[in-house]
């Protein structure tokens, strides 16, 4: 069904779909790893990492609607549903139950950490072929690393 | 590792949990599921949808919260980690790509459907164990079946 | 017109859509009653019983509304129009011209009375039925019954 | 009861009230109206003029509030009672039951354009006798034109 | 000095400027006298008087605003000085020191009432001459109605 | 086509639908000319001047859709075309390039006085015809006076 | 003195009311204690804590008002004067001076703990005698079951 | 447990640690016995007294907020547990069960005179000691004579 | 009639009583005189100091209001009626008419100045007699030499 | 007239001001164009599309903005004037009249799918010659390609 | 060049002025060490101290824009320039690179403890001379000494 | 101490954060000479750059947190302390003492364009290294223009 006409030729459109979609995927599993984490997290510093988690899913939330909706602009439907969140993520599934707030440092890190590999992939990747989708993922990548600044300095 | 201590006794925190745990997944799915349409729906009437649906997911977000976070009250860790979504929830897979917005009424209908089936169930299962959760399923319940007449009323 | 499919069973859903209707009516014409008095009221406490009838009227219209959403949520179609709510309401009709502020005070002491006493059997009708509109009846019974007890100490 | 002091003279405080009252009777049943489709209008439109529609509640409440206060301004009671408002309407009484979009708008198109057409004899009436009520029909008339355009443009 | 070019001509101009420099004098004593029973008020109705007189003093510093801008914007400069407002008013000076709050509210009833009286006579007067002003005139006569009859029900 | 039904008769709604017509290319132009200034002043004033002009696009938007939705409901379409408002303006075109600060105080002046003129012209012309149309342009024209008494203080 | 008449029973209300005035100390006590660490805390979880009492007492007083609200509707006038409060309450009085960080964690723990297991039963105490305030508890047992979880989070 | 070091020396802390562990004893018991008057009151100004002590009840607890807060940044632990509230406050006890609205005003008249003499000994004890002290008891003592004049000028 | 009892002894209150009834004089005239400029004042710089004056009102409104309510707290009655205000106040009459900016700016300065002056010797007279007062003066000194100042730096 | 130094070279200068001008001609006109359907659209979708394009309007008036000024900030003044934009648009003029839903949605799609293909060819034009001109116009684009797409999925 | 004249005598100008100008370069320089710790601080407490320290920022900038615009009012200049605050605050310079954060924390209690002694200081040292801005000082040592006991209570 | 890890490799590192600390070193001073002037500007336009330095100031302040942070992001501690500032600006010191307007005026033109300067430099070195940090010198420059345009425009 034809619906949303593209204004970028076929190839450059098939990369930066491409990134969208790997871009979304990643950052509504983030949402999710954020929210386990918000729930779970037991230790002293249990509420200061609480309410740190939020903003991270307030993020994640946000960026993954701004992805979404520059695919839909782009002429190309997006896809956010579990099965393909669940298999097509960059983040290791993190453990069940309660978790250590030294722990839940340490995996945030790690989830952020390797979500910004893939998003200054996407930066490198998309450049030429549109830059409207490049400057998102510059600065989707700028808060993504605030957000890892933060937990690694909790680390210290 | 001993955490939080439940103010149940053993068999009725058994029941509730599975009820909480049960309704987080149905209610995290809900959100995907909602969202995934949102991006994707065209036709004539996207724009009232595309904003309906938001409002769906908001719905959806806050009872996740107010469910996990119930669980955790009770003592009992929960679990939205997206393998447990894909692989747990109550709400069909929706289709991929675009969604006609006629299409996007009728599984929204379909989805919420079963989302209140079972939701009404654990209020039952419930009302002894622990009035809390209950007045919660309850409450969540009500909320639930004003967004599924909203979106009934539109397929008349 | 089949419109919207209850999730309730015959049954359930006769005993609670009239509690719901007869709740309805009450409520439009609360509201109706509580503005007469507004606009009409004189005597030294003019200003106060002028505010606080306001926020009876306000109250009046929030469950009115949240009664026939819950209503069409059952499948049920709703009826408020004039002619059904002055011949099925529950409140004796005030009087016509000024009223001094003592006669507004006992006027809503006994109009409130009238409409709790009904809420309250609608409680213990729909419980078994329908914990969701139960619920509701509940909260509005509170509510009502706040307003009831200000007017009444006013009466002191 | 003597209550409050008129600045009009008998002549012309009988050509105001009368208007007043009139005007009353329609707005008070107006926002019933509305209120009556709002919950149950269904079709595929259902969600853009069950919005509408609480504008028109909106509207109607807030011009009944101020005319009535205009009367009493004027050292006249009003009387906005259920009864009153069922007898001295005139707008005619909409069907029970569901409502079809397509009915519901053109059911608007019919209970606005009574309205305002009494609405502009009242601004003609009271001109002459007291400008400040005038000036006060000729805010709601244009605000109740408002109204009518947008239904009538939906059935276009 | 020439300053501000006035749209009317010599004799319209004239007339409705003496209308609003009255009018400015009348508002400006009125928002003086209102906040100098707000201050000595005394008895069992002291708190809801106290607030009521507050809401006259900002309905007076409003209009008066109105009303001065207006006479700039036709081309004539304003006096809102104290020596005019004393010498000009058409107020009676209030009693000094505390004052009962039967004696307060027959005190407002009175001003307002005189204020009225006068501005009735300028919504006449600047009919033909300026409609803006005119229509400026007939809002402050139907504000200030209001809090007339208000005062006044207090004294059923 | 046929699509809003007017409330007035042919002749008067010829006479009123001319004056809306009149006033929406007035104000559209309004709105470009001030916002042409507000980006060209240089000089000493310039900040002061910048802000000011801001309010007066902020008057002149709202004013024309004021206006050209007092025509829909009076059952005329508007036109507010680019070429429409170029050809059809009463505002003389303004130079192109920086302008000086007092050039931009006088060009204002000249401006607003040539609108209000025209306005005046409507407000007597639509009196007997609409007193909905004849009082919405008195508000305008009150509120265009106040900006042009502004920038006259300023030339003093 | 006889002031306002209670909707329930004797036997009923001499239930509701002995659960409404215990409920009324507690969390009066609640609110006290709350504020005691909350200006003595001290340790390197200074700040978390202090900002987590307030949420505490912030709790604590809307919910006394809510009780003794509740107990006024029902006709029972309350007591919750500090001589009451200090000789009825359930909490262990926490002691003077500074508090470190883990016992003020401790000591929280502890006083919820102790509310909660009294609100649980005032919850099936209440239930058949009057839903309203069975409600009421309910909701409170859930807030302060939610503040409990996350004082005990912070001793994990 | 040495905490927080002092900027004062040790007899100037001493007058000034008693001065605030005094007036926090007063102001918390003015907020229960505020609160406990605002439940029970009874009669015709019901409405306004109501409202009234819940501005007495917000002035109280931000006073008692501000000055434990300040002890502590003398370095000195605060008291206000419930029995060092009972015990040390110089408010009489109100009597329990429903309070005459005249009897409310004069208990208030009461309770706060009581206060205030306390605290003006308050503001000349530590002016020598501590000035900032001094400024915080200098501004409680003016918020609490402003409340008191209000209740007087009721009695009046 | 005796209606506020005062916490000062007799002499004091004499002192007192007279700076505070001199303070809400000069302060009535300080709003009257700022707005009769901000009506009047042309010249380049009419907006800003336009905007500036209504600065002025604002804390001359804020203050003489403190000031008077002070009166009161203090058992004694205030003067702020039109007569007594132009009879009393410290400020020069200000010219009638048109005012240049340049005088608008050095009339504030020197209305600012006479004020100032007075207020520095009520801060003086009443430290002894009553340092809630001397506070109040000292905040209101504080504020006016702010405004002062930046009417002098307008003129540099 | 030499006003503003620019940062830019001579002929990087001329470049960017060109596309500054062409973009902000494009998106005066674009505001234009969909008020003029705004105002004129009929049909069963009228409300949806009424509102939708206000935010067309809100975007392009905002973006005008941005870029006029950023030519400023660049030492060039702008041409925002009703003539220019008539002669030097991109977008094809609209048909005057009322404008059914189906044609507003697809005059939409043509008039955003216009500018956006010039505003394309801006970034390319700019990059190298001022970054800030270019993040600019990459940001105009990605909110103008949103709106396109939601029109266009409405034509789906 | 003279341009505001002060109202203090020559010689209590002096001792005020240098209390002015030392007060801010202790509170720039406070603002300024508040940053560099905000932006460098490490350590598992990072959050609650990255943002426990932008408050002291917060009321660092609030307390020298009060403490210049005094000394502006007083008719002496102030400098708050880079080298004069480097050359003449109180503060310890902090060390470069990151900062554990125990360190931030007794960093912080040093820095604050040295500037309220200064403070303190001046507090005595400009009593007789000008009791506006000793009690400007009175309120900037009560704020920095809250500051204080935090960052000590987190030492302990 | 090792703390954050970087996501850049070494030479790109080195490059960007120079550039970093350079911008943050620029920014601070921005403020604290915008600051400065704030303070002691004087002559006709006083209020007007008072209020549109702190416009700057606001940038300035906001602008230096973002450079900071993302100095931390990449692994670089910052360096704000007010030796730094003073020896490592780029802007020149502004004199002491009293300012006029129009050298106000010139010495902001200086500041900016000065620092403006740097900013592009900082631009076109980063952006192969890390396109984020590029992207946040772009919008910091884009805004400082707009600013240096302003005072620009002040000085024609």
């Amino acid at each position: 069904m034809y619906v949303v006409k593209s204004p970028l030729p076929e190839d450059d459109l098939k990369t930066v779909s491409e990134a969208l979609q790997g871009a979304l995927v990643d950052l509504v599993d983030l949402s999710l790893v954020a929210k386990q984490i918000h729930w779970n997290v037991v230790g002293p510093r249990f509420r200061s990492i609480h309410l740190q988690l939020d903003e991270v899913v307030a993020s994640a939330r946000l960026h993954s609607d701004e992805v979404a909706e520059r695919a839909s602009a782009l002429g190309v439907p997006s896809d956010g549903r579990a099965p393909t969140v669940a298999s097509g993520t960059g983040i290791t599934v993190p453990p069940a139950g309660w978790i250590k707030d030294t722990d839940a440092v340490s995996g945030m890190v790690a989830a952020l950490g390797s979500v910004i590999g893939r998003m200054r992939e996407r930066v490198k990747a998309t450049g030429d072929a549109d830059p409207v989708s490049e400057d998102l993922f510059i600065q989707i990548t700028g808060d993504l690393e605030k957000h890892h600044w933060m937990f690694q300095a909790e680390s210290a």
